[in-house]
């Protein structure tokens, strides 16, 4: 029954993007969720609490929004106290790989020690299981020869401190996984391009500031607040000729995550899942879903490449099929649409809303 | 004049084994040193209190030691409040590569989050110059072609969580050099094998329980201590079939540091340097330079080659001769009469001078 398998899941940094969605599939699930975070990007944040408002969808008492942020152990401690944790999800951190390179002391001390502490909370509290949200970003500019990037493909050579940290607290999880393999239970999933938005265009992604990703780059040129959209490269040896990116679904990700709640008994130590559709999608392929779903054409321009762009990178993420029995199944046409809709009840973000 | 140049160092860590030999050196060239060290490995601290007293050798108003750990932000703040800082050294942290695989979080914790600590006071105390003490074990187990290593050679693939923590610490500080590189001058010096003591035999390194590094126990089997001294692998494909490495004197890596202080004024970001003599020595040579200086033959026996074991690992240490007009001197016979000297005068370590 659905009594027994329900699971009380702390999620920090559940408002986020990713998070978010991923905190709907939990509640359908009927999982009991305590959501940590501190609202800092707090357009997101709080799109989750006007989705839950609008739509009725779940009861009060499985949701519990703790504005706290993951830094302070004390606060946290106090959490994990009150209530029964089963599971944690850790979403926590900033996220934008050029503030990274401007702000690295910002995401070594946050983008470290907000899992640190969750993980000294499990412990004390001798909760087991942990998915750490990692970034395809670890691997980072792979030998386009090796395509598709398996999990054990090599790490750590990554180029901004964004994916440092991702990659310093995958070894901080590796070697607790090595000290005490028989405590921890750790799922460690590696994002490709989480893109698109939750069906209802209630919630999205609503980046503060100048995205770099195409998406919101894209829908930014279709509601005219960009006037035209930078291909960076059109002359790269792709099959035509612009870069290949792993694109995948936001409410597959979504779902990988509800899969992973499950399949924590069967894990010893730690696993590392590639989480992408497995097929490179092109900036062009990209352009032309967007175009059919928003129904207009985009302008662009082509400019010069930018450093550090691989011309392709995409997994291969059998293994996330095989052990979680998740494949990502939602099209770039699904994605360029869900987002659109997003855009299209939110002009202006989050700010109208609010 | 020595005024002119008479700088109030911080030294974290300065109770240690190599931050205790620093501190002689820095006070003997007449600048005032502020030792932050919770005294954790108390053994080692106490003999640099022991040191002076003996000595006589400072003038007390040039040391002044804060027993407090450098995690502890506030504390560390009122540090920085209270002196003029304005350079600091960092040898903080744990450094048993044994305990790192037992005890990782230990080590991600306190090892990255003590100089996080001392850079965020930094900042907001507008004190620009620091030196971080890494280690060779950064380079992991480096291409046997490559050797002698030099600074740019590739670094992360480490094996241990100590060696992971000086890793992710070096890319933090690069990257906050890359944020910020007309504010910030950073060394960054990575030790080769440190062994022996001061030339007075007062101060030394007495590691505590089984040490893992082979002049410790070559002490040890000379003091009686322990019966015999297991030489792991004699057939690597090196001159005599025992490994080889880069041993250095800890008076030399101590100078070292204290031509370090005058270079700051000439870095601009990050400089990373090896510390090191640049001559490999087997384990058969320092063998035979230990019973010379001790006077007695150390009975051994071949046991099978250690996990993780390189045949060879020594340096190329020209670049910190060219920019610190450094060079270490002193032999292999200097560091084992040194080291001998040390145990003569303390045969129980540091128990029983308290």
């Amino acid at each position: 029954t659905m009594n027994a398998c329900r699971k009380t899941i702390l999620v920090a940094g559940g408002a986020g993007y990713i998070g978010s969605h991923t905190v709907v599939e939990l509640l359908n699930a009927g999982h009991r969720v305590v959501v940590v975070d501190n609202l800092s990007n707090s357009q997101e944040n709080l799109s989750l609490v006007f989705f839950f408002n609008l739509e009725g969808a779940i009861n009060g008492r499985n949701l519990i929004l703790v504005t706290k942020n993951v830094c302070d152990l004390e606060r946290l401690n106090l959490v994990f106290d009150s209530y029964n944790i089963d599971v944690v999800f850790d979403f926590s951190g900033r996220k934008a790989v050029g503030e990274s390179t401007l702000l690295p002391m910002l995401y070594y001390k946050y983008n470290i020690n907000g899992t640190m502490n969750l993980l000294k909370c499990m412990r004390q509290h001798e909760v087991r299981d942990i998915l750490f949200s990692s970034s395809c970003t670890v691997y980072g500019a792979p030998d386009q020869e090796a395509l598709p990037i398996k999990e054990d493909d090599s790490v750590g050579c990554c180029q901004c401190p964004y994916a440092k940290c991702k990659y310093f607290v995958e070894c901080l999880l590796s070697d607790l996984a090595t000290g005490e393999p028989d405590y921890w239970r750790i799922m460690v999933m590696r994002y490709f391009n989480p893109v698109g938005a939750h069906e209802s265009g209630l919630i999205g992604e609503d980046p503060k500031g100048d995205p770099l990703n195409l998406l919101p780059k894209l829908a930014q040129v279709a509601t005219g607040k960009r006037p035209i959209l930078d291909v960076y490269g059109e002359d790269y040896s792709t099959v035509d000729g612009s870069p290949i990116r792993d694109y995948v679904h936001v409410m597959d990700v979504a779902t990988a995550h509800l899969r992973a709640v499950k399949h924590f008994q069967d894990i010893s130590g730690i696993e590392i899942y590639n989480i992408g559709t497995g097929e490179g999608k092109s900036t062009w392929d990209m352009v032309k879903a967007f175009e059919a779903a928003c129904g207009k054409p985009i302008p662009f321009r082509v400019c010069q490449r930018r450093p550090g762009d691989v011309p392709a990178i995409y997994c291969d993420p059998s293994k996330a099929e095989r052990e979680l029995g998740w494949k990502a199944g939602r099209s770039l046409k699904q994605m360029c649409e869900d987002l659109w809709r997003f855009y299209v009840l939110n002009p202006n973000g989050y700010d109208e809303s609010i």
